[in-house]
């Protein structure tokens, strides 16, 4: 570790990119400060004038590393992986590629279509009720893991884990996509893959105190 | 270089995750063949079997190099930035930090929702003809630039480009966003920042010859 100034993650239980982070902090056995910001709590606490200078995009995870602020779940595990061990990316640029590519595949086809804030334009711009926005979200989460899976499934690169045997940043994004997968009723038979490695995963020490049933702010 | 296996860029001259992996190219001088991808004759050649072998999520871009298969453009973007100079990340874990923090901004939080497959959701399942898709589009737009322009603004590190004189990751992933803004009527006005760093990138050969209208399977 590059230093020993204190990391305070802003986070909330159920948001998975900050789940994300939780993985690699623990992964790493890096000490932090969890400061729970209540996405939903009077009209979301993300949007105070405090955490917006901190965070002007009033998302979590913001990762504080003694003075330093950052923001965007995969730049603060690359930066995470930059400064602490062990690394949770390959050593060889091709293998590289690939966790990003599985890691990405999540991050940015995945996620960011079943955000709150998506969720909650459908419901006011298209009168989308809960059904629909159901709908909606295991449609892309249907979607991507298919190609996850294929993608699992044809690389014999593939091992207890998304990459190997040991946790990478692609485990990181997929184990809390396979939680909101769960809590939004998606049927994981088609991805039998992806349904193992996550479930491994979820032995491991790092990962499970990571869940976000075991957060400070979770409620029951 | 690492090797000098040809590179091919599977491409289609208007998608912006496409345009960001052209701007990297470009920015190293690595020569690559195009292989254009047209996303919306026949229903989208994406879908065709041969193409799906190569990428299962049916979307551009994919590099391949000699044998081997990158697909997500932060992924290949990545990973050209390990095998080829000039490295469009600067040197230290904070400042890279940084600019994968803009970079993912744009690729996690604007562009996946304005992507043709997100319209045609939109569409078919919510009824949302032309101007309400167009509104979702600039509405999502204009949140992640609001941002983008706080992050520019309110940083010393910001030069000519994103961070500091040099093109990085962050403009490679700013400059075809911006492109799409436009596209869809969106008011710049409010971000004069990203917009002069945008415009000062637009003059350097690499952005220039990336543009959409000046790839071979560009219409007019």
């Amino acid at each position: 570790m590059a230093d020993t100034d204190a990391i305070t993650l802003y986070d909330y239980w159920r948001s998975s990119a900050t789940y994300r982070v939780r993985i690699a902090l623990n992964l790493k056995g890096l000490r932090y400060t969890q400061k729970a910001v209540h996405l939903l709590r009077d009209g979301g606490e993300q949007h105070g004038a405090a955490y917006r200078a901190l965070n002007p995009q009033a998302s979590v995870p913001t990762l504080v590393h003694g003075e330093r602020v950052i923001r965007q779940s995969l730049a603060i595990v690359e930066y995470l992986d930059e400064i602490a061990a062990p690394s949770l990316l390959p050593a060889a640029p091709l293998a590289r590629a690939r966790v990003r590519e599985l890691a990405l595949l999540i991050a940015c086809d995945v996620h960011p279509l079943n955000n709150l804030r998506v969720a909650r334009y459908l419901e006011h711009e298209f009168g989308a009720d809960a059904s629909a926005r159901e709908r909606w979200m295991r449609h892309w989460m249907a979607e991507g893991f298919r190609a996850f899976e294929a993608l699992l499934a044809a690389d014999g690169a593939t091992g207890r884990c998304c990459h190997g045997d040991a946790p990478t940043l692609a485990d990181a994004c997929l184990v809390p996509q396979v939680y909101n997968a769960r809590r939004f009723g998606l049927d994981l038979a088609p991805f039998p893959t992806l349904s193992r490695v996550a479930d491994h995963c979820l032995t491991l020490p790092a990962f499970d105190a990571a869940r976000p049933e075991n957060q400070p702010d979770a409620v029951a």
